[in-house]
């Protein structure tokens, strides 16, 4: 536990440098479209309103492995759920997190890959159980307070240092020229909100992602917004479109991903009359972070066949972490 | 039919004047919380990016008499459907569009207001229906069409025309000062956005309202975003809190409104540390406009009990139109 733990140091990336991507074709790939953006070269610009970034979250701006990180926080949850009742120490998810029994997790993970949700699902009724009644202040503390305390497992650095430092160059390249960034996640929304602008430099109100529905009391001094036990929406998959959609009202220039459930969202980002790019990171890196396709393995199929851009973690970038 | 009707000569306000609004409580409350939230008078200033505002859509920035703008646009679409559809003519709600049947509308808001939402249903189901499996693009030329070239059945002016010259002083004074301005609407949130940026300086990305429930379908060039014929939440009442934290993240520190579906949104607007203002529009001029409190009343009353600054637009504005 390190309670102080920031990212006040975050290095700031000179604007077009792209210092930590290798020069190769992912780095000139991304340039070449920034400069079709703000008519470098003799073409129209782009108008300002228009230059909209898309980015998934997990695997694709910060390190996904061994398990997502928001995993990590609904499994301690869980734990204290079981802590606290013991009933709970025999009935999943709690028994896989309370006996640390990280095989059903990954099997839960292989079987979802292969079509059957049914422990997916078993484990949904945990994670909405988890946080039912907290009204979205009192979340809020504790999402940022993990964020801010907790080590990654192996990598040997803070959560909050797990961010791709390339990624975040291209996040300011991209800000520098008038886009508009937008996280879009399969996690949660309101778990990501206290740390993406100080971490990424996307305001709070740019942060799309998952939530269970929300309700709203009144109380005489402003009320209180608290989360029920149902899913609102899962932003994954052709769900990413929407919300972009219901969100911005535009269709994105620019899209990043890394695996199967940010394939729409890619598709999505194809423009008859204006640049576009998409952006497939591959995680081929064991030695820096670490190297796997499960997951992304249609979407990488995809990428080959529909010019898409891959960015290889091992040879396009020159450093990983900031 | 005036297809070329827009708003470019809509006047601008000199900041901080707000020389539409009388010298009276109202203006002199909003004019306080200006200054309260900027840091004169020596107080704090409120960081810019929690200067957050928002604001209902009809009756409090435009006009919803003698009937919504948007319930003008669907009751044509339903005429239209029953024209091609015989079958539609003995069925409501194509029956009272197509023989504009105002009293079973009127009947129908009625009943609503004492509780009783039958016919409220069945109107909705038109509407779900109205524009089942269009795409967002092609809703977007519908909406925008329509707003640009049609004209207000009483007052003499094009439907865009029908914004509030005293609230989009506002909006311009909020704006000047650093705030985010987003409408929080009841109405439909893709039917306002082609016009939001020009008639309130809002852009789309800033519109927050009702909508049916999308789908996005991939076609190997960017794919489609399509309605579908199921609402997927009404923003209104306990909603609106809900939809504007979903959106934002922030409790705003200002909320207009002028309806009991407003009530919410307002309360919601209360802080302990820092300056806030609750508005809410009445409509007590005849003469400019039109006299009304029918579904106001609950909000009325909280008003006077609650400190909401009340703004008469009788008294408090000089002009009502641009």
């Amino acid at each position: 536990m390190n309670p102080g733990v920031d990212v006040e140091d975050r290095p700031a990336s000179p604007v077009g440098g792209l210092p930590s991507w290798a020069d190769g074709p992912a780095r000139q790939a991304v340039l070449a479209f920034v400069a079709r953006t703000i008519g470098d070269g003799g073409s129209s610009p782009v108008p300002v309103e228009q230059r909209v970034a898309v980015f998934d979250n997990d695997g694709t701006l910060w390190c996904e492995k061994p398990m997502p990180i928001q995993l990590d926080f609904i499994l301690r949850r869980l734990v204290e759920m079981a802590d606290a009742d013991p009933d709970l120490r025999s009935k999943q998810p709690w028994k896989a997190a309370y006996e640390r029994d990280y095989p059903w997790l990954s099997a839960m993970i292989d079987a979802h890959y292969a079509g059957d949700d049914r422990d997916v699902q078993t484990f949904a009724g945990g994670v909405l159980a988890a946080y039912d009644g907290i009204d979205v202040d009192a979340f809020e503390v504790l999402a940022e307070t993990f964020l801010r305390s907790t080590h990654h497992p192996t990598l040997g650095r803070s959560y909050l240092h797990c961010a791709y430092r390339p990624m975040v160059e291209l996040l300011d390249l991209l800000a520098a020229h008038g886009f508009a960034n937008y996280i879009v996640s399969g996690g949660g929304r309101d778990f990501m909100r206290p740390i993406t602008q100080e971490v990424y430099g996307i305001p709070r109100e740019r942060v799309i992602g998952s939530t269970t529905a929300l309700a709203y009391t009144s109380d005489g001094h402003g009320g209180t917004i608290t989360h029920t036990p149902t899913l609102d929406y899962l932003d994954d998959g052709p769900q990413k479109p929407v919300r972009i959609w219901s969100r911005v009202g535009r269709r994105p220039l620019l899209a990043a991903g890394n695996s199967d459930g940010d394939g729409a969202m890619l598709d999505f980002t194809q423009h008859a009359d204006t640049p576009y790019l998409r952006l497939l990171v591959r995680h081929d890196d064991a030695e820096r972070e670490f190297a796997y396709t499960k997951g992304a393995e249609r979407t990488l199929d995809r990428a080959g066949r529909e010019n898409w851009t891959v960015v290889s973690m091992k040879n396009d970038w020159t450093s990983v972490f900031g």
